[in-house]
């Protein structure tokens, strides 16, 4: 362990997760915590189950002038928040920003690992995908890249566990409350998310065409993780002639899993793996393409330490080969 | 209580629930109950809570034969089953079949109660239309019958709760066992979903035009209960138009409820309602309507008794107008 | 509809279970209800499948000193607060407290309807037993009262649903997020719960004998509803003398049903229901006494429209005949 | 990877479980597996985010008579089946059994991998304790064997997950499936489950004393993964003296978490941590201790991985130090 990672934004899900990782992770150390939340905590007051050698680790308060000397950072902050403090961090800190603030900004690899490693080894700024876009993206690239499919007019239909919509926004508040969520199933963010510029523009540069007419509605499920995309594409491409595209283009990569039948999402549970598969009709013009990735793994904390792993130089692999949780 | 009702069915689901709410209303009496899995039980024996006046009613086998004097029937039955079954019913009985064989069939009347009813008053033979169908067709009627949508290319992402499986289904062989349905988002029946036919054929007839390109994946999402289904649709009309359109489509209407707001499962729990919703773009030419109902309430056995409601000539809302459960 | 009936704390879980059941009452009219949470609000903002008869009323803010004319005021406030709130109402108006503060108060009923009608019939302030005591003490009275166990050494092993924790308390702050609490089995308030002393109570009237050493321990189980109570009791009687104990002691009774089976939470979901049974094994000098309730049924609004019915002259199953939701 | 690993009963959860860390661990290689229902297909076809190295892997069918050369198997066979199955394996195998049959056998160490490190190192044939004793006597021991509680008259409440169940048991009737385990909480197994002689014998030999009078009620509780025991005993000792008591007892010991809070079930999720806690009342003779595991970790799979790194000679932690998932 030679490789000494921070994470800010402990206290959140995907803050969390990064802690998980990184605590198994064969060559990352991790020397400093932040979180809003938890300061003053030790990491074993947080997480009950965290590996003794991180127990008495003290969970400081955010402030960029204060860090110890780091390698990495993984920030995982509100969006809206990490711009202005990630900007004062030290240019010798590698960061990835597993929050919203840099994606496609200046200066920062957009980390969609599996589809770009090329663009992100030796960077220093690297910016995650929001989950949403690294599932679809990922089901998606191998037809656009190919031209089996239009990039214009691609309606995305995306599920999330509640974990997705993060600890903050909970609370009575007719929030992400347990009674109030379970057995229901939300829409939200119709015509309007987040994550519709982040897509729109890596479906044009995949392609090279306009992703016009591109559609976003994400929908809260009642479990605690997994992402699942379903998404309708204009083509004329077989299924066969899909999969086939895409077995091509993730062949030899690590964490994408190219199946026969619908993905489910817990077939990633716990993972870095996504899972794409697709069903088209030729006659309808008409192309299904299914992304299931675990929205706090590939779609959170597995892509950043992904990300990491390719900016420092390291198997893209390390810390991240564990089989899924089933059931 | 002078209409004398059966059921057969009554080990499954959408039988469960026909019961629950027969015990209930103030005109039905049941005296007959039929169940494969489930004959020479007591309803008590079955359904722990059900109302003292019926726990010593036993479940028999079903034989159209031996069936007491009735003046309703509700029919449950797996799909391809209940097509011979019923033929041996006595003409004088009323028919509401829930299964799946005779919806459009020659004879039968469309129960798409809250769309249709003076096509069910008067009628003998009701078919119920499938959960999928009961929740897209409820939102899409108001926009095909006034042309603010068009009739082709109508796609419907579907989500149900995994009653909406069936009883029969589950099991160790990869059915719908808790350990692997919970905290697991499936999809299925890609591009042959038998819910198809009775979707093209309404949209037809709502609209006057060809249903052609119509696509239906349904999903299943781990909660017991309820039905969305979130429809992307082409035309050019408003929000505001559509929500209005709706207003005017179902005024005066007991069951169907037109909210701002994306409609949510939770909302319609245990009840016969159905909620509707929308959201358009004119400039991507999209409009996507919502549908939320439980599919036990609206698309199984709330619409059934609806339906029986009509043929019997009672009040439509005759037991039915409880409020959901919630949270 | 002649009662008038008012609803104060209707944002909480326990209130709005108390409009649904008002709502379907053949007696009782909603003519106000008021919230912290949601003053200002119509309703149907709060409730999106209220019945239309109710949808427009909006909610006030709580203030005794502005309340209509009403013949019955339930009010579910948070332990507390009811006290000073309620000392405010009109003496005519009849009160039941679904909240904490006025349990074996002087010039309150104990509500423990199935147990002790006739000493809540003509009072007019009652106050409703916890959801942790309405489920033990319905399963312990037949024992106690008729001699079969010792009133001493009880320990009480609750289990409720997460809406029994109450929405106040959810939350990012380590409360009851959907993410933090799903898959989680957690024992709260060992040794202290703030249901002790009106069990001890209870228990002693019952008894005539002393409760010293009962113990409690709650657990907050993943799921929305519903109260299980595990009870360890010494006593030297047979599974068959505790059955039949129970059936004579509710022989005639609405509510309560005695089983052979272990009774589970499912059973009485939605209902007012309440079911018991019992394992005894007399080498041991051990009786397990079970109880099962909806902790909004009869742990809260169920019991408070039962405890009205009775303060009121009605049948006391008015407006709560209904099935339990199954599944 | 030196030792060559077998895993027989691989499509129920345990030994999918095993799959899993097996897959993850430094020193095993998985060379063969076998299972009932699963049996010609790949691992991948069965657990599709299988390590790649594991796709191929074609699941046989168990034939004691066809074993390759293995250095450990993993038993993972329903009750009452592995005795005669296990008898047949060459005496140079060394076996952890999973299932239920050899414990206390004759011939096999009982694996209770945390208390009695010293009594498995060295053996060839472990038993693996079942899910609710592992969590009740990892709670108890450092109890019994201090004497601050009386081995007699233990009241054992259990909470477990639904994979505690098994996969066999689910289906249609009645059993495990969604919809009617979802929001369900279920006792069984009263006064005789299965788990009650390994207990008793584990007391007595801990204690020196009789453990007459021990009560076991388990309960099913609507997640997939989790158990928690609940165990009142007798006894003068203060919270203090048994946490004290239980640090002793598991210092140094990697898997054992004391806490002051009671613990809950998705602090151990996905791990072989097992938590205990304790609370105390010396003036009510009464001492409550809480034991909390993930019954696939600790009690299943975690555990048997442990016990094969003590047969093995391997470091106890090999392949089973990742921190749990959350959330």
């Amino acid at each position: 362990m030679s490789i000494r990672v921070g994470i800010v934004g402990i206290s959140g899900f995907g803050g969390g997760e990064a802690m998980r990782l990184v605590a198994a992770h064969p060559e990352f150390e991790l020397v400093y915590a932040a979180g809003e939340g938890s300061a003053g905590s030790r990491l074993v007051d947080r997480f009950p189950g965290v590996p003794a050698k991180l127990a008495e680790l003290v969970i400081e308060k955010w402030d960029p002038a204060t860090l110890p000397k780091l390698d990495v950072l993984f920030a995982s902050l509100p969006t809206g928040t990490s711009a202005e403090a990630l900007s004062r961090v030290p240019a010798d800190v590698k960061i990835v920003d597993i929050g919203g603030d840099h994606r496609y900004a200046e200066g920062w690899a957009y980390g969609l690992a599996d589809v770009w490693p090329d663009r992100i080894e030796g960077r220093t700024r690297v910016a995650n995908p929001g989950c949403f876009p690294a599932a679809t993206l990922t089901a998606l690239a191998p037809l656009l890249a190919s031209g089996l499919i239009e990039p214009g007019g691609i309606v995305v239909d995306a599920k999330t566990g509640i974990s997705g919509a993060g600890r903050g926004g909970g609370g009575g508040g007719g929030g992400f409350g347990y009674a109030e969520s379970n057995e229901n199933l939300v829409p939200y963010g119709l015509l309007k998310h987040v994550h519709m510029p982040e897509m729109t523009t890596t479906i044009e540069r995949l392609s090279g065409g306009s992703a016009a007419g591109l559609v976003l509605t994400p929908h809260l499920v009642p479990m605690t993780r997994g992402v699942l995309a379903t998404i309708y594409c204009r083509g004329r491409a077989t299924t066969g002639e899909c999969l086939d595209a895409a077995r091509r283009f993730y062949a030899g990569r690590a964490f994408v899993r190219v199946t026969d039948r619908p993905p489910q999402t817990k077939w990633a549970a716990g993972s870095n793996l996504a899972f794409v598969s697709y069903a088209a009709d030729p006659e309808r013009n008409l192309v299904i393409a299914m992304g299931v990735i675990d929205n706090l793994g590939k779609g959170a904390a597995g892509q950043a330490v992904q990300n990491a792993n390719l900016i420092c130089g390291l198997p893209e692999t390390a810390g991240l080969d564990g089989a899924p949780v089933w059931p």
